[in-house]
């Protein structure tokens, strides 16, 4: 270990519900900042595409007009705040590229109210209103780790999240926390299915902090939008998959976790998956399927 | 799907303790499979190393006079236990391929009587009391399907239970459900831990089931043996990590369930994670670390 890194991490996780006016959702999103700051959060992580309800749920071309570019009027707000709360923040942008070229990204701002860069969200959901394929081109910035609060930090969106590759690509670039800006929920037909996809969500991304020995942190929004129940349940596990703070299905809440970073190399030392990695064998991971 | 395929398939793990001598245990696994083809199974899947307690908790040269060839006595043994039960098995071989070079391997062999195929475990551990990096060569076979019962049998040895990759690349080569023949547990002073290492255990093979829409079937070894407690609890889930079954941590059990495999193509049309994969980023898997 360095004498650079740090050896605690305060995570904050903004859980919070949605209005029409992305106006409104900003300074909220603002006020929680503070807020988190003011319980001594290092990192602040609020949810994917937090400006606006996930207006993904209809292809509808008048979205568009909710994209805007990085930096942009979202990322100078973001700054200002990360600098008056002294907090690193990331937070999903509907990023607009150019004319008629979108992603679903998140960018990571420093303390200091620098961009310390953008993740394109790499994995793309289209099934019945989670249209996000006719809005975002699939990211092409691959899978990085992203230098805040004197930690190594891991951004993946959402649907990234039930893909062990990216889990695994992010964190042997040495990310120390997994965070994963959701907004993931269930329909009303699906009232009896909702346990069994809550458990999966949250067992998909424990794993993938203990297949790699380190924290994961999943923020998700609450509330109903038009087709969607938000299923909230944001949480933090450690590296052995143990949770260590979760939040409520439904309810605002700002989730806040120390992080005892040494806790990395102590799990990795009892259980030292990385050293027995056969990667003579894995070239075959980027076949579609083996037929 | 083709006409082929089965619809259901009846899978039996054999949860049970090991004595000192290898000829009770193949006795006793030989009376389990008969009680297990009563029972329904079509596959039956006995623990890793079945033959004899767990040796690698020691450096032994001794322990070599363990392991046999593949075919061999109890390959032989087992071969007709199929034939008599009419149901294909899964056993754990420790096997000599030659003089002074070992695997730790599985078999599996049809109802009707022939070895479809080995697996040699990739992974190889090598921790205190698990030792096996001295006694096992990784394998050389890669990661494979295996054809028997009418179904696509993946087939992984317990440390590979602890990595995605593996997972994912069997999933990939088409099966329908990942067995896991183990041999874990706890030492006496980690009796605090204990619940946290079953817990990491079970989630992280729940999530393979999760990322690739199948089935798991984990069988582990029961009772104490030198320094270790191991810990049973065998399970089955499902292709969204639920669980269908699951045995008790202390007790020898024929854990068995009736699986619909209908429910793989079920669950990957509600997520369609493999739709999805961004094989164009994944081939950094294979470095060890990306520095």
């Amino acid at each position: 270990m360095t004498s650079k890194e740090k050896d605690t991490l305060t995570v904050a996780l903004i859980q919070m519900s949605m209005a029409d006016d992305p106006r409104s959702n900003l300074d909220k999103a603002i006020r929680r900042i503070g807020e988190a700051a003011s319980r001594g959060a290092d990192v602040v992580c609020l949810p994917e595409l937090f400006r606006s309800r996930y207006f993904c749920q209809e292809e509808d071309h008048s979205k568009f007009s909710l994209a805007e570019t990085i930096p942009g009027d979202t990322t100078a707000a973001l700054s200002t705040a990360a600098k008056k709360s002294n907090a690193a923040i990331i937070g999903g942008i509907f990023e607009k590229r150019t004319k008629g070229l979108y992603h679903n990204s998140a960018v990571v701002i420093d303390s200091g109210g620098s961009i310390v860069g953008t993740y394109r969200k790499m994995h793309i959901p289209d099934d019945p209103h989670y249209y996000e394929k006719f809005y975002f081109a699939p990211g092409d910035l691959g899978f990085k780790v992203y230098e805040a609060a004197q930690s190594k930090l891991g951004i993946l969106i959402c649907w990234d999240q039930w893909y062990p590759e990216a889990a695994r690509l992010t964190s042997l670039l040495g990310a120390q926390v997994l965070f994963y800006p959701s907004a993931i929920g269930w329909f009303d037909d699906e009232k009896d299915e909702a346990v069994k996809m809550q458990s999966a969500w949250e067992t998909i991304q424990r794993s993938h902090g203990i297949a790699n020995g380190v924290f994961v942190a999943a923020v998700n929004r609450v509330g109903k939008e038009d087709h969607i129940n938000f299923w909230g349940s944001s949480f933090i596990s450690g590296p052995f998959g143990e949770v260590l703070a979760k939040a409520s299905p439904d309810k605002e809440e700002i989730l806040v976790a120390n992080l005892d970073l040494g806790m990395i190399e102590q799990t990795r030392h009892g259980w030292p998956f990385l050293r027995d990695r056969r990667i003579d064998a894995y070239g075959s991971i980027a076949s579609r399927f083996i037929d």
